[in-house]
């Protein structure tokens, strides 16, 4: 039983989703000893989130920025917690309804996703600034 | 410590909300062997996704069915992902918010669920074949 | 490689999200001793969630109930399933959508979360009654 972690940053991105695939698996060469386990990836923040889908066409990742700003828009007369801009309150909703995290089965030393599945950083801030992630691998070499 | 993983197919089942919970447990008679532990299941696909709720009546299903089509509308204008069909882009938004793993602790040999607590598959394309899910089985003996 | 789970009971809260880090954390003792790790927290209802988000202001907590309560209103001409309750077919979606466990990492003795992350119990029933959850700590010593 192997247990692997590292800390990193990912740089800022402007709001919207974003492919962060290849970045995430530089980090963690390690996947290729195990031969059964999991890859749990972490954001530590509660204004930006982590998801997995479509990795090819970009206009995915577009069109979930609108819709997720049509299901949570900015200014809602409700919203009391708006100190920190506009931005702010729907990036939390955004975030508890997304996820802080993603755990993938890794098979014979690799990750095993779908040919069409990709790593999210859902960045909910205008300004989110760069975002610690925590990604831990635990399974058998 | 043991790891058990299996890569299965759920056949083909139409738009919606389904109960799954047997045919999984079908598939992994090692959890009998785990005392404490954790049942990892993975969904590999974009625009399908896996979810917990109630396991009795049928109509909470429908029901989500529903409300999730509200929520997140087919033919919406400002959808530029539209090549694949108007199911195509709310599939992927559905799959983000549900998510494509749930996580489900093993204590004394049995998924340590709650009584009206089931396993969903959620079917979110028209016409979207079978369903590749990786099973991941880790705890100790 | 160790092991430890706890099952406990969540006393009753009214209809709202609640911060309950402190408490959850009172039951796992043993994770001063893990090394690199991981908890998972599961909650054994259908009609109640947990979710990570910001543990300072308590409006973020109010703003989630209202905003949750917009997009998942209860009494929709379309819900078949209401003989519990106008609020119950209503948690159940916001269930599905918030998830039933949440996980995070383990890093030398203390759970690696954000500074401004704490531990949602997302309460969806009028009148839910306490919560079961299970507490699983694993890890290297």
């Amino acid at each position: 039983m192997a247990w692997y972690q590292k800390e990193i940053l990912l740089t800022h991105r402007k709001r919207g989703f974003h492919l962060v695939t290849d970045e995430i698996l530089c980090y963690i060469p390690e996947v290729k000893r195990i031969k059964t386990g999991i890859v749990h990836v972490f954001i530590k923040h509660s204004s930006a989130s982590l998801a997995l889908n479509e990795n090819a066409d970009p206009t995915v990742r577009t069109d979930m920025e609108t819709h997720f700003n049509k299901m949570i828009p900015e200014n809602m007369p409700y919203f009391e917690h708006d100190t920190e801009g506009s931005d702010d309150m729907p990036a939390h909703l955004k975030s508890v309804i997304i996820g802080s995290s993603i755990s993938i089965p890794i098979t014979n030393g690799r990750l095993n996703m779908g040919t069409w599945q990709g790593i999210y950083l859902c960045e909910h801030r205008n300004y989110g600034g760069s975002r610690q992630i925590v990604i831990t691998v635990m399974g058998e070499e």
